[in-house]
């Protein structure tokens, strides 16, 4: 199989606080069944708060990129300094870190803008045309960098609802599915937006990572 | 088909001071797909070491269970409150926490002692007749807990060695393969001992359920 390149954009490891860790890890999983290598970056910023996921209070401080490393196994590229020369397709799992550190949808909804550096990548990406894949909640971020694109979080919920008010088409989706946009070279799919268990992510990843590949010959 | 628990013991959330993430998420999602729910558990005690991914540096101080509760996405029982009742299988994924926080193995190698509450853990599964994997190098604990017990961890490594010094037989294996001990009903993988990627770690997985499944028909 010819060797191909996914960058995954990660912003920290936990649902609460950053990526969602069964999502990357379903992503990973896929990717190199579909013929992928994976370089991993992430922000070079501090988690604007850090969630104890077994109790839910605030804890001291940490930053991103040490956190997505534990996703990586190893050190991650600060988004400032990376390039996608060489990069086939670029990945972004949800987890609250991408409403919250990627972009403020969290806080701000349809009003949301996108981290500079974040803004960049997907920019770049489009002038290159590298297809772009988005997990859970990570679609609104292209809903806010790329007018008129078609994107799904699984249900018609009230984040579907805020993506069409930034200019986004939403489709409804299974869990274990994935839409693409083949004009604008775009594939996301529900993940825990609507999941009940890891194995539905991986299956969605799977459709995922088939898209991107669809999109790629 | 039949609804079945299996327990996984964690110890904490990233390769080098907790539980491996990849090997977690895979068994999780084989376990879904071989028909298992999933209960978590994991030691409420103080990692020994908070490794920092990206550069190697220590970290302030970190607990067990919040940790692991990222890859649980939830609270996770405490060991010490965790019992075996209405549970089928109990699982141990690998990663530096295997080694440091439910056996001293990296510390003291054949020597190794294992953390009391897991020595119990493991003693009431095998009382109760419930399979019991291991990933990685999670199986000394196996190694010391079970005499005679036959596990892999994939290679005919140092690790394999002191495996055998405490009284274990060990088979060389795949990393996309697994090793059963119907007798002791014990099923191991080798997971990152051996693989370079995570999907032979989740062909590992899957052959670790059907293992699993193997000893529960």
């Amino acid at each position: 199989m010819v060797a191909k390149t996914a960058a995954m954009l990660l912003s920290g490891c936990g649902v609460r606080d950053g990526t969602e860790i069964h999502e990357a890890v379903s992503a990973l999983i896929a990717l190199e069944q579909g013929g992928f290598r994976v370089v991993f970056t992430a922000p070079d910023v501090a988690q604007p708060r850090v969630h104890n996921h077994q109790t839910g209070e605030r804890e001291p401080v940490r930053r991103v990129l040490p956190e997505a490393a534990r996703i990586a196994r190893g050190p991650v590229v600060p988004l400032g300094s990376f390039s996608l020369d060489g990069v086939d397709a670029l990945v972004i799992p949800g987890g609250f870190g991408a409403a919250t550190i990627l972009c403020d949808y969290a806080e701000k909804g349809s009003g949301c803008t996108v981290n500079p550096e974040v803004e960049r990548l997907v920019a770049d990406a489009r002038a290159l045309g590298i297809p772009v894949a988005a997990m859970c909640i990570a679609p609104v971020i292209l809903a806010r960098c790329i007018p008129g694109v078609t994107l799904t979080v699984g249900s018609r919920s009230d984040t579907a609802l805020a993506m069409e008010a930034m200019g986004a088409v939403t489709r409804e989706c299974d869990t274990d599915q994935a839409v693409v946009d083949v004009e604008n070279r775009v594939v996301t799919t529900p993940a825990y937006m609507t999941a009940t268990g890891p194995l539905e992510v991986f299956r969605g990843a799977e459709r995922m990572v088939e898209g991107i590949n669809s999109l790629l010959q």
